[in-house]
């Protein structure tokens, strides 16, 4: 098999300084593991359970600064887009354009990436079935995009919980298309901390290490130097300081299965 | 307690001609009946389960069709918008405007909606607990919009599969909000059709009359002349046959239990 | 439509005295609302959340209560079994012999009921899909019973959560087997108390009438004095002060969809 | 970490003769692969779906079979028992009893098991949260054993299908109790074969990659000469010939975690 995917990096752009010094940070430890890795980090964040919450930047200033961190480090990077307007402007900057998983049934948003060229990086919906993949692969299809992946982050579990079905992994790739597996979101407890979503970070070294057993393309992890500062999704972001165990973990493990 | 509200109409404006035949449908019902109805249809369906669904007319165009058909026949009407520059044309025409499911957590869309001061309905995500409602009541309060409702829709239950919990409605009145059941989404069978949403029509009587004995402020019903020819979602839309019987026996529970 | 059947009492027998009380009360609330009952108490509470809850009597002991109570008060009686012993001595004395939930897949538990002759109440395990109440069926049938119907108690969604489908109601009828519905059961939060099970009791009545509005044959409503101070399942029984309109209303929905 | 326990074998005892040789084989794969097994059969299906299905022996005879084994190979046995009277018989035949999923919240069965002072395996109900073993511990212990693990083997996801929650295996290892997972179980489709469970044996060696590296005591696998031909559960057990392969895998993910 081919070589993983990380696709590794903040939950936001919390400030200039903040993403190039993490940037870097992840730059070291992806070359220490002997990784491949794709920088990530939102500018905006459209869909906080609260509005009290810190939403980032403009779409691109945030863009430009990914896209100099990336020329810099020589890396991909990857960003989220919320609107058709959005994605055309972050497409002039970015190497993969992630779909949130709440918009992932939005043709218009899905057109409008498909139509960038770039490529695609759709996160599978809470609410969707593993299969229903193919109807959005489609849809990439005749937009004239073959370049996209998918992202299983967990499926709605009851009310306020997430669970991460390890068969999903096996689905998706048997119908032909390639999966990352998001390890941070996948804990959250949507809506569990009242006004902001909770989650269980200590878990999510748990669901990568499975993930990668069970088999699949990629692992999506947020790291943040201090997850307890973090301005969102703190709760289940990886600490960087256990990312490179992590990581060297994850790579055995991929190897021995592939 | 005060009149229980009924949204009544197709899923989307096949036609002017149809749609204008639906509504004069609709009104002599709701006049026979004797209930306060509000006309719906969309104008767009913009997250087609497939690229090769009908999707419909420009959102101008279409709201200009429903407000002509709400001065003309003295109903309020609704329809469902997508994103915030949509909204804003859309208000221009329409009395209350829907957020859809899948969009409930998208803040500008609830931000552009809450400004244009129509009444906004928020249909509650497949993936939110009914107690979360309270974080977009509050997003829609901060922008200055004190008259929402919600819909419950269904929640996600497995894969392919939605669950109508009749508590909801209990739970997101006692959070201090009215509150909408949607009996013909809530018995969509999601993908379940392969490359389109299937659905179990005939349950949807069932449900409405479920939800309007457990107490709610309201049904939402989609109706067709022939579900079986419907352009959208059809599997799962009442016949326009069986709504006055069905309306008749709906407004005697709520009587009964109010 | 035939009447509907009424499955009222405590949850369990906490004192001879106790249940007495419970029936001479239930009986006039049931001439009074002119509904037809069956009463029902537990012997024994075989799988409690804790070893250290109140368990219960004897098996003989409490089925000749119960007998007793039947006669003097000319109401059939019930109560559930969890052995093929247990159920040779119920069936001595007992009119409706339920099987729990959790027991519903036992096929020599299944088998014993059915031989006993008498009418078999099989309650659907919280894990079961409402079409595989037709494999129970068919075991109950092939054992020589057809005096038996299903109950519907909720179903596993999440963790600590159950949910009432009330399309299930529908799907068994449709089978062609009678169906109740079991409102206090359905509002329990399986271990949501640690040691106990909780529940919401307050819920209990929004969905009894959620049930009857959707077409159900029955309506199973465990009921105390006090729930604050009963043995088991405190939390989700309804107070028997709350009995006479709940059932009223009940009724009168009955009535109007049937 | 301690070595890693592997409950293997198939899911019934068809005969005498099939079940030696099975175990011979295992025997044979065990040594080979350098693992320690427990032999694993059961001489009754207690719970079929469907009163057709092929049930199994006598207790006695069927445990006797097991003993014999156990004694000439030199391994442990286990076997499922489905009530007191059952329990005790077995108790004196077999090294770990294991108590049902179905079973799991029935105290007697739970008290008849611990009083046996034999090592007991308490499958988690597919109700059941995974915090919620510890009211199951608490009755072991109460009763007097401490030499107890639970097996994960799905939770209850929608209707006929069941999701293995990766984190169940560290929440329940956290509240400190071992815990196996049961990788065949687990990938069963409940009810899905109309009047048979079907499932997906494919996915089976995903789920125990996935456990193995998400961090478990054990893994459970049932395993048959020809799935095709097993008289129980068939479309869910691993070929034997894909065993070896499997088992080596296993090993080494967990060497690689612990």
């Amino acid at each position: 098999g081919p070589e993983p995917l990380y696709i590794l990096g903040p939950c936001v752009i919390e400030s200039e300084e903040f993403v190039w010094r993490m940037a870097r940070q992840l730059k070291a430890i992806a070359s220490e593991v002997g990784i491949q890795f794709v920088f990530k980090a939102s500018y905006d964040k459209a869909n906080r359970t609260s509005v009290k919450s810190f939403r980032g930047l403009d779409v691109r200033e945030g863009c430009q600064i990914l896209a100099n961190i990336g020329k810099e480090l020589g890396v991909p990077v990857t960003t989220d887009v919320h609107s058709p307007e959005e994605t055309k402007i972050a497409a002039e900057y970015i190497d993969i354009l992630q779909i949130p998983a709440f918009l992932c049934r939005q043709t218009d948003l899905i057109q409008a990436a498909a139509e960038t060229k770039r490529v695609v990086n759709v996160k599978k919906g809470q609410f969707l079935a593993p299969w229903d993949v193919k109807n959005i692969a489609d849809k990439l299809l005749s937009f004239g995009n073959d370049q996209f992946f998918f992202t299983e982050r967990g499926a709605t579990f009851g009310y306020n919980n997430l669970v991460a079905d390890m068969r999903s992994l096996y689905w998706i790739r048997e119908a032909g298309y390639p999966v990352v597996f998001d390890a941070t979101h996948s804990v959250q407890r949507p809506g569990g901390g009242g006004d902001k979503t909770s989650g269980d970070g200590v878990l999510a070294p748990v669901l990568a290490r499975a993930a990668a057993a069970a088999g699949c393309d990629g692992i999506f992890i947020e790291t943040h130097e201090d997850p307890s500062k973090a301005l969102s999704d703190g709760p289940n972001q990886i600490p960087l300081a256990q990312l490179p165990s992590l990581l060297k973990q994850l790579r055995q493990i991929h190897d021995l299965v592939r």
